[in-house]
């Protein structure tokens, strides 16, 4: 495991060839996730939903949806982990706050005052509050997982620009619901890649100061 | 400096206290800034802009658009930093290929072809999908900087949910073409600071396989 903070988010790069000979667990998928779920979320609400795939039939099923540009990827990584932002985590808000008083984390005045005070929010909120929320939920934890991955060893590619009204239906979920933020794959390079250092603008162009 | 990724991962909480008596340098936010952005964005647009709020003029601005439950945060953080989608970074999409032909980072037909494939994409691509791209983009640079932030022994918390129209043109930034996606209170958390556990679903509540 590396947990060198500095070398896991400065070499990150993305991979598009895959070592196909290396496997990945189904359980430390699991791991790298649950690792991952320590963003934090607009009210706690965890907007997110993760779908791994890593079966024949699963990546076959990426391919309906995916650009032909993000195949290489997609065939030759041991998995793929879509990540979806879940547009009603407000409907478990309740339960959420109701297990904290019964860790007694939170006193039952507290979950009440939360419950009241951002629940009826979220229950008047329009479809693109709602979309948003999870855009954002979703994308703080696919940044973690990126990370994490490297932690353990593995390196990822992000990839969007996708048919997303496809995404979920296609893994059985509904589209209303589940709108797909992300797509990484995951894996050991293959020793043969060659990645080329991508240029960020300088510092000072994206920064001003108030 | 902390480079103990576990560390700086799994033990950050949101902050609504800080000490007022610590303050960051120019310097210091702008060399945070820069390791953060080190993220990966869709077709390396970097479709993010910060503003730094540091000064007592930038903060009363703040609770011009803020909910006052986060004002104990802004109020005493030493700076905030507003994190921005840029919904027309493809504007810039010819310079940063050319800058990277000029630094021999790629060939002139890999520009030629780079350009010649996505921007025509951006620049047909409706309001949505650019604002979508642009909350993304900024989401995972804002994760990234709220972990670099403890690289540096600061804590961060993560502000959303305000009134987004207000937030570019307070600090003269067009509403249109900026969009904002999350406030960053930054500093040393208040000695006297208790800061509740939250918790999370289990991972397989929000994980399935395919």
């Amino acid at each position: 495991m590396n947990n060198d903070f500095k070398d896991i988010m400065q070499n990150r790069k993305s991979i598009r060839h895959y070592d196909s000979s290396v496997k990945i667990s189904g359980d430390e998928l699991l791991e790298i996730i649950n690792e991952s779920i320590s963003a934090p979320s607009a009210c706690n609400l965890q907007s997110w939903h993760f779908v791994i795939v890593d079966t024949p039939e699963g990546k076959k099923k990426l391919h309906d949806f995916l650009m032909p540009f993000n195949y290489p990827q997609v065939d030759t990584a041991p998995a793929t982990i879509m990540v979806f932002g879940n547009t009603k985590s407000y409907l478990k808000y309740r339960d959420l706050w109701n297990g904290m008083v019964e860790e007694k984390k939170v006193t039952p005045e507290a979950r009440d005052a939360a419950v009241n005070t951002f629940l009826p929010l979220y229950e008047k909120a329009d479809r693109q509050m709602l979309v948003a929320d999870a855009m954002v939920d979703a994308s703080l934890v696919a940044m973690q997982l990126m990370l994490v991955a490297r932690e353990h060893g593995y390196e990822t590619n992000p990839m969007a620009g996708y048919d997303a009204s496809k995404a979920a239906a296609e893994f059985g979920l509904d589209p209303e619901q589940y709108i797909p933020v992300m797509a990484i794959s995951i894996g050991k390079p293959d020793p043969s890649e060659v990645v080329p250092d991508t240029v960020r603008y300088d510092v000072k162009d994206v920064t001003e100061f108030a």
